[in-house]
Parts: C-alpha cells; structure tokens; sequence
C-alpha cells in the first residue's frame, strides 16, 4: 500500500532540504510529518505516540542544527521515526521493523544521521557527553551536541552518571529532557513529582508563601513594604529557577519549561541555546501521542498500538476460529496473582513495565503487593534483595534484554547473599521486531555461571506455572538459591493453560520421546519445534528421542547419563547464544564424566542477529523445526562432518 | 600480638551494652574505638581511613536505634571496622581480611548486625528501602531502617534510582550522607560541587545577592524597608534550605549539614530523626582518617595503607634483595602513557580508580587525555563508546567485579554498534582481601557471550604490553571489535618488565613447550603455575606440553587442532569460572570439530569462594601448581577417573 507524502514532505530528501524551507512553512511540515507517521504506522505497525509527541522538536533540531555534523542522540529511539523520514528514510519506511527493512531504531548502519545506535534507555547523555568531549579534543568545540531523552530515562541511574559527569565540565552539551510524565506506562517516582512540581513553580510557591507568611501581611508597612515585597517575588521566581533546580544542581543550566509543541518558540529557543556554551538541559513539555485524539487518551494502549484504522480509531483485533493460546506474559500476571492469593510473603516488582510484563495484573488485583519502581533496573534487583533479607517472597520480572543492566546487583546482593529472589525474565531469545538491541541472547550464558542460582526455561504454559509454583515453595525458599525462569515474547502453545500447579523438582528434566538413532535435548519452548521436528523425522523412519531439560543449571545429571549412555549422536536447541549457554553446560557434563557422544548445539550464533519476526530469525539461525530436523538428518546420516 | 581495647570497650560485647552506658561516657568510648582501629590496622592491615571518619557517628547510631531489630545498611562497607568491633567482633578482629578470618565488609552469615552485605557501592538505599517496605507489610512500620552512604557512592546511578523511589514512598527510611569529599581517591562530579555548594550555603547566598541586587540598597525606603529584607533573608534561607535542595526534589526531607564527629549533637539529632516519618536524609560532614593525623593528610594513600607504625606513622615498605615484578597495574598504567604519546587518539577512562587502577599516571602526565567519572561504571561506558563513535582510540579501564555494574552498555552500547573500545579489565580472577564481592569470577563467562567482542588475558607483563599494543592499532581498530584485556590484582613475574612492544595477532595463542603425555591449556597468569607444574612433572618423567592461549575468544583453531591431534589427555585452567569460561570454549571447539579428548578443568569453582590471599585461594581451587600437578597426574595415570 503506497502512502503519499504531503507536498512540502514530498521534497524533503535530507535535512538540507528541510533548512531551505521559510520558517513559516515549518507548522505545516510538521503537520504533514505527523500524517505520514499516522498513516504509516496504521496500516504497516511500529511505536507510535513517542514519535507524535516529538514532530515539532524532530523539525525544530533538525531546521536549526547542523545534522549530521551536529551531533544528535535520541534516547531509545522509540520516538525517533519522524527523525528517520526526513533523513532519507521516507520512502522505505514501510520497511520499518520488518525482517531485513529499517530498524525500529535509530542505528549507525542505517545512516549518518543516527550517531548513535539505541534502544535501551537513558544512555543518550552518556554518549553526547562523549561526543562532545572528543570534538573538542579535535578543535572544534562549536559543534553541537544534542541528546533527547523523556522523563521516563531520566529515572535511571544511567541518565544521572551521565549529568553528574556533564555537569562538571565546560562540554557543548544540549540536554532537551522531554517530558510527557510516560515511560511506556505513567511514569513514576519522585523526579516525576519534581518535574510537575516545577512546571507548575509549586516549589516558588511554597517558598514565597513561606516568605510570605513570615513577613506577615505588611499591612503596617504601608504601600512601599508592599512594593518591596512585589520586587522580592519577581527576584525570588527568577533567582529560583536558576539557583535551586534540581539540574542546576548538578551543574546544568536549566531552560524552560516550554511548550515543545510550539513550533515557532521551539526554533526561536534552539537557536538561542546554541550560542551558549557548555553543559545545559532545556525542559520541553510534549504531549505522547499529540495530534491524535485516541492515543492523546489512552497514551500506554497507544505506545505501539499494533494495526488500527486511523480513521475511527479501532485497533485490528485478529479474530480466530479456535481457542488460542494466551500470551506467556498473561500467564505470568494471572499465575503470580493465582499464587499471591494463597501466599501472603508473595510480592512483585517490575521497572517499569506493568502493561508489557502483565504485572499490571496484580497491581491491579493488590495494588499494595506489586511494585512498578521505574526505569531502574539496577534498584529492582536490590529493592527485592532487601525485601527478601525480610522473608519476602519476590517476583522480579525483568526482560531478559534489561536485566543485563543489573547483572552486578543479582550476582552481588542476591546470589552471593543466599537471598532466594525469583526473576523472571521476560522476552528471553528473540524479541521479534525490536531487534538486536532487545534480543534476550545472552542471559543462559550470563545466569548459568553464577553460585547459588538457579537457571530453567519452560517450554509451554504449564511449565510455566509450575515452575512459578515451584519457586515459591517454602523449602525451595529456604534452600537460598535465586530462582530464574526465563520464557518468550508472545503467544503460547496451550489454549487450555489454566492447569493445576504441580511442583517440578529442581533440577529435573523429563523425557518426551524415546527414540533410537539420536536424541534431541531442548530447553525452553523450541522444545515446541523440536517435537515437531520429531514428528516429521519419524515419518522419514527416524526414531529421534527428545528431551526437555527444563534446567539448565542444576542439570538434570541423572537424565544426560542415561542420554549419554544411550545415544552417541546429541542436539542441543536453545533460543539463546551459542557461546556459553545450554549446549555448553551439556558439554561440561560430558567432559566431567568422559562421555564422547558427537553433539552438534543448535541456538543464537555468534554475531548481531538483526529484527524480524520471531519464526523468520529462528529459521535464520537454524532452528525451527525444519532447521532442527535437518541437522540431525546430518548428524545421523553423514556421521561427522556436519 | 595481642591488641587490648580501652577500659569501656572492653565491656562492649553488643549494643545493648553500648546502650546501657551514660551519655557522657560516648566521647571516651569514641577515643577508645578509634585507638583499637588504629592499633588493629597498624598491624593487621586493611581499610583504614573509612573508618576512622564515622566512629562517632557509628556509636551513635548504635546508641540511638535498637539494632539489630532497627535495620542498618553500611554502603560499601570500607567503613564498617567500628560496626563490627561494637557488635560482637572485637576480640576477633585480629582476623579481619585473613583466610578463614572476617570479612572485611558486612556479610549477613557473619552477624545479624549485618543486615546486608556489600562490597561494591550504592546499594544501601536500596536495600534498606526494601527492608522498609517489608516492615510495613509485616505491620511494623515503626521499625528504624538507616542507610549509611558516602558522597563518592552517591554518584553511581544506582543511589539515584533508590532515592527516586524512596521519594515517592512513605516508607521509615533515613539516608544518612556521610560526605568527606572522598571516594577511595577524591570524589569527582557535578554532586560534589554541589554537596560544597549546599555546606557553604552558596545557593542560598547567589539567590539572596540576586533578590539583593534586584531591589537595589534601599536607602530610598528606609528604615522599615531594611527591616522587612533582613525578615526575607531569614524566611529565605529556611525556605531555600527546605523547598530548593536536590533531594528535597527528590521527595526526601533534607536534615543538615551536621558535624559528623560531634557526638553528642549527632545522637540529639539522631533521637529526633527516629520520630520523624516517612524518607529523610541527613547529611553528615566528616573527615576521612579522622583522629590521626597522617591519614587526615593523605586520605587516598590511607584507604588502605597496609601496616604502618601507629607512632610514626610510617607506612611499612617491604624491602628486598632484588629487583622486583612490577604490579600489573602499573604496567598498564606507565604503558598507556606510553602508547599514549605516539597515538594521539587515546584517551583514558576510569570510574573513581585512578590510583587503584595506575591510571593516574596518565592522568598527571596527561591530563586532559585521562577521565576519572566518579562511581559511574555504566556512565563509564557509554561515555567511552560515544568518544569510539568520533574516532577515539579509548582505554577504559574498570574492575572485572566492577564491570558487571556496566554488562549492558558493554553489549548495547559498544558491540552491538561495533565500536572498538579497549576495556582493560583490573583484579579479573581472586581479588584476594577483599573477597567475595570483588573476585573477578565471571567475566571471561559474561564476556565471550558478546558477538564483535575479543577476549585475551596476558600470561605476564610482557604480554600485557604487546596486547595493549595490539588493541590501540589502526588495523585492529578498524576490526570494530571490542577488545577485552583480563589481568590480576598486584605483582607479575617480569623484574624487567619494559619489553619492546610487539603486536601480536588477535586469536594467536603460543606454545611454550613440547610434551608427551598430555597438553595444559592455560589463559592468563595461571599459565606461569602450569609452567611450574610441568617442571614439577617433568622431574617426575611426566613430559607434558603446555600452550598459553591467551585468547578464549577468538580461539586460536589451529593451535587447538593440533593439541586435539597430537594429545588425548587435556587440561585447561583459568582464573575464572568454570561455568562458561575459557574450559568451556575449548569444549565448545571440540564439539565443533568432532574431538574426543579426555579434557579436565580446573577454575573457579560453582559456588562462592571466600576472601584470603590470592595463592591461598588458589590452592583451595586446586589451580595452583601443586593442584594443576595433581591433576595432570592423575588424569594421565589413572585414565578415566579423576
């Protein structure tokens, strides 16, 4: 479906174009830009209220900067596509997020203009500060440097490293903190207060009345008490806003709050920011979703709304014949509820993201058990650390892609600790669309190697509740071992998923298939494609066993002794990296106990594997079913040389 | 040599006898726990000046509050000596830091003062916020629950995640910021200017002279008119204090600035604190190496100075009879200034390690080329991969144990973007002291996982050198691979250590020598007790080969290939985990290629190993030379079963 750019954006092939334009031309451009996201985002998909809210600065930055030697970071990238269509990235744009199309976000790859590749959060001050710092070690300390980055960022502790280092130095360093009081649910925490504190000059309200009543009425002053009084007011909201704002605390000059839907004001402010040098923060008040009345309302629905009619505002729902299976995710929120009902000491903790984890279910059902603490993923780990020291029993769910961030805190304050905290870790293996950035790769590799921890993958739904289950349990508890559960994006394969809860004896895998040339040993749910895989061989006359492992640390010993003693032709499948990972531990056992059974490891490879469709990547990377199928064709038929 | 405490000491076995002492009496017990630190450090080593700065604010604390029912968190932990004496450690202390001895930081198995353990910084707001909620979920939210936090810790983002949720909650939590200025060397950052900034009630002077300046003298109004602004500037500064101070905007009730070593005062305000709800902060000025003299002079030099003569306040040099190796880190450090003078790309970063890491060599001889970014490991990062994206050629320098605070900017932020930054990884393998929370176990696990990420550990100082060397090359840099260098704590091997630089080519091991029975794979320093053990062996008539492969990624497949052909019995070692390491991507390559070699390996084992010297961790590891012999011999006598 072709989507047609308005006239002005039509034209619009780099920035140079857009700063040929009269300034008088910008409103209607923007207009034109926040159609063209509307209409492509309905019909192809993608984030969505980020890059509304942001049309205006995204023309403003780009009319008024010199991009791309002027240095511009968007922090995560969520908000960045109308960036990328007036880079040069219009007409593909219907590409984005699509298997071997644009990224969803910025990248280096893709373009000059992306100077820095995102995704994560709050990483975008760190990496202009060190832009900034190499342009003036190359002479030119004029260039500018822009990073933007939303309320949301800045809760996390990253965001303040990089201020706290900003601040100290004379860097060319813009930061425009855009702010819509959203992560991709509310935003929460204290600096969310202070923001809409000082917004709203509540805090030079508090002060002058505060001045105010000290200096009671005046009354007896007379008229000239009065006019002093009048004078102090005007000195004291000017005085504040410069000397006792929490950014200029940090050694920021701190500009605003403006209105960053003013396209006009916007140019008029950027282009007074870029004479004055060194470290500063401008405070741009944007509305997610701007311009679009449902998302306006509904800003978390309308984050990355999926497929919808722009027209009406109706999101496409699929409709299906049959029963389908529930996403992991609304297992996990309605399980851990179904649990905590029954279970007291049960709470949870998300940074974050209540709607994309499904926690948002207990804070609904128990509002004061479940904790959304923000993008902060470091003080989740060590807020449930300290929690637990208590006897609480703590779900911490993290994306598997997040929890990279507070790998010190689970090794440092829970692990080595004996606390029993239970992760689990959401959108491990491929994230699908999002990309390299978000892929959960690397967590079985990062995890297994860790004292005192528990690592399992289930490969369905029930698996899924029962490992819950399990890990709640007081004697699992009282063994002090963190407990990791780690399981995908997306839908299952149980449209009946709602099963009793049955303890799964830590460390057990069971068998799901006998067989007699070959035995499959899979973790997690491409346990699913390698039944099928089963299945398909079984049909060519190969009797192929399959094992699910369910854990990958404690491994399931007694079972791999009979696999090894069984069979001398072993695969091993896993959605995560190939280095270190499931396939690994499965050889540590084999070395430890002198087995020499071929074993050829099927899982991520070792390289940036980019965004697509789950099903597209895995078989990319040779281990769908029929991926999984033909590489024990290989290892049955050809013997060695596979 | 028996160390005797002061006569009110002596009678401290626990708080509650602390408590049961006259108020008048803290002054003398403050003097005599300070001696007793003196005394034990002067000739048991250890940290020093940390605890020297809060002694008075320690014996407060456990005056006031009712540990261990009241919850305390030391940050850190450097500063918890006194904490420990007081609370039933003191006859003990003597072992502290020693094998089988005490920790030197809290640890919950030692004592049930010790509410959370630590090691690495930051992570008490946390912690006590989560005690804090739990107390009230169990219907006891009168319970005290105090964190205790430097300046130079307040820095890392973690702190700053805690207090933005703290500050939103109405939890019973008291930050205590006990500020001297000071991380293990001077703390950096916009924080510290500011932390002087509020001390010296600056803020509240720059806006008074504004409001001044603005209303001019007023003469012209009189008398009257000078009375009204002497009223404002009072109402002014309490407001100013109370409504404008960072943490106030981040929810927190701001107390201070005290005296930290007035105790009498400190226990009035900790007795008034106790009654006041919901999260507070009281900011505490001390001074590191309070009360001696020496240590108040040159507070990075006694952090931990080791022994010294508690009158002279010498520090104690060893003396020897020939020239000695040279610490690794000096050899980094005098290396980079090296490499640095002939290629102007390199710049230097360390995240509040300057003197720790050597890279204060750099940074005195060129200092505008060397970044100190505070406790900000993640800042540290993403700092350095922005400076990659302009062309700079960065060494960043971080702690193996430290670098898991930076795991995700190290994945999304350098190799997802194939950025070739060189992170020279310190004190990787046995920390040694220090213990548990500062072994560098996991990294070459972490590390190797990434895609577009090289992994060398150099077996000596040459070797440190030429991969230094190496790394910083236009050819290699133009890889756009990450460049990992994993090096010890402390002394080498070489007493000349200032070899030519040579390169060496990345994924190229080297055999040391030839062999018969069996082939020793080692990485890294350990490669020189395997050296040792094959002259232990070959006396015996064990002729066994040895290579240093001093990459675990890439692996050096050829040299492998040829181990694999020409040995059936193999051993590798390493300094690190067992789980995922260098052992298990030897594993991985045979599987690959189909070789069946009797393959054992020693490391780091699965479980958290205790603090000790390094040689004695060794050996308990069964790594050292007598270990690698041991096991050689059995693997090549015995066949089979080791």
């Amino acid at each position: 479906m072709l989507i047609t750019p308005g006239k002005l954006l039509a034209e619009i092939n780099s920035p140079e174009d857009l700063r040929k334009l009269d300034r008088s031309q910008l409103p209607q451009l923007s207009n034109e830009l926040r159609q063209y996201i509307i209409d492509n985002v309905s019909v192809y998909g993608g984030h969505f209220g980020a890059s509304l809210g942001v049309v205006e600065l995204t023309v403003a930055l780009h009319y008024v900067y010199n991009t791309p030697d002027d240095q511009l970071v968007w922090d995560v990238g969520h908000q960045a596509y109308g960036h990328k269509i007036l880079t040069g990235r219009r007409d593909n744009f219907s590409t984005n997020r699509l298997y071997g199309g644009l990224s969803g976000f910025p990248k280096r790859k893709e373009s000059v203009y992306d100077t820095f590749g995102v995704g994560h959060s709050s990483t975008s001050i760190s990496a202009a500060l060190g832009m900034a710092v190499a342009s003036t070690r190359e002479g030119n300390p004029q260039r500018q440097h822009i990073a933007v980055i939303g309320d949301g960022a800045m809760t996390a502790g990253m965001a303040f490293e990089g201020m706290n280092h900003a601040g100290s130095t004379d860097s060319n360093l813009l930061i425009i903190l855009n702010d819509n009081c959203m992560a991709i649910d509310p935003n929460v925490g204290a600096l969310k207060e202070y923001l809409t504190d000082i917004t709203t000059s509540h805090t030079y309200n508090k002060v002058r009345d505060e001045v105010w009543n000290v200096l009671g009425k005046m009354s007896h002053f007379g008229k000239s008490a009065q006019e002093i009084v009048s004078k102090v007011e005007t000195a004291l909201k000017g005085a504040l806003l410069r000397q006792s704002n929490l950014f200029e605390s940090l050694g920021l000059r701190y500009f605003g709050p403006i209105d960053g839907h003013d396209i006009d004001h916007l140019t008029d402010v950027l282009n007074d920011l870029k004479d004055i040098p060194g470290p500063k923060l401008l405070h741009c008040l944007t509305v997610k979703g701007k311009g679009y009345g449902p998302a306006e309302k509904d800003q978390t629905k309308w984050h990355a709304p999926g497929l919808f009619d722009k027209v009406t505002g109706e999101i496409q729902k699929k409709i299906y014949d049959t029963p389908q299976a529930p996403k992991y995710q609304d297992v996990f929120g309605h399980t851990l509820v179904e649990l905590a009902e029954k279970n007291p000491r049960i709470v949870g903790v998300t940074p974050a993201m209540p709607s994309g984890s499904s926690l948002n279910i207990m804070m609904k059902a128990m509002p004061e058990r479940a904790f959304d603490v923000g993008i902060a993923e470091q003080h989740a780990v060590t807020f449930s650390a300290g929690m637990a020291t208590r006897g609480e029993v703590v779900f911490c769910n993290i994306y598997s892609t997040f929890m990279q961030r507070a790998y010190d805190q689970v090794i440092h304050d829970v692990c080595i600790q004996e606390l029993p905290v239970i992760f689990c870790l959401d959108r491990a293996g491929f994230a699908g669309a999002d990309g390299p950035t978000h892929h959960g790769a690397y967590d079985l590799a990062y995890m297994r190697c860790i004292p005192n921890m528990i690592v399992s993958a289930p490969m369905n739904e029930q698996e899924l509740r029962n490992l819950m289950y399990t890990a709640q349990l007081e004697k699992i508890q009282r063994g002090k071992r963190a407990f990791t559960i780690r399981y995908p994006r997306g839908q299952g394969v149980m449209p009946q998923w709602r099963t009793p809860l049955e303890e799964i004896e830590v460390g057990q895998g069971r068998k799901l298939r006998d067989g007699d040339e070959a035995a499959l040993l899979t973790l997690g749910p491409v346990g699913n494609y390698a039944a099928e895989a089963c299945d398909l061989l079984a049909r060519e006359g190969l009797h192929i066993a399959h094992y699910d492992m369910r854990f990958v640390k404690p491994l399931d010993e007694a079972l791999l002794h009979e696999v090894f003693r069984s069979f001398d032709r072993v695969v091993t499948v896993e959605d995560g990296c190939l280095q270190g990972g499931f396939g690994s531990a499965v050889l540590e056992f084999m070395a430890e106990h002198g087995y020499a059974s071929r074993v050829k490891r099927l899982g991520i490879p070792d390289r940036v594997v980019e965004h697509g469709e789950q099903n597209e990547l895995y078989d990319e990377c040779g281990f769908d079913t029929e991926g999984i199928a033909q590489t024990v064709r290989a290892l049955v038929g050809a013997g060695i040389n596979i």
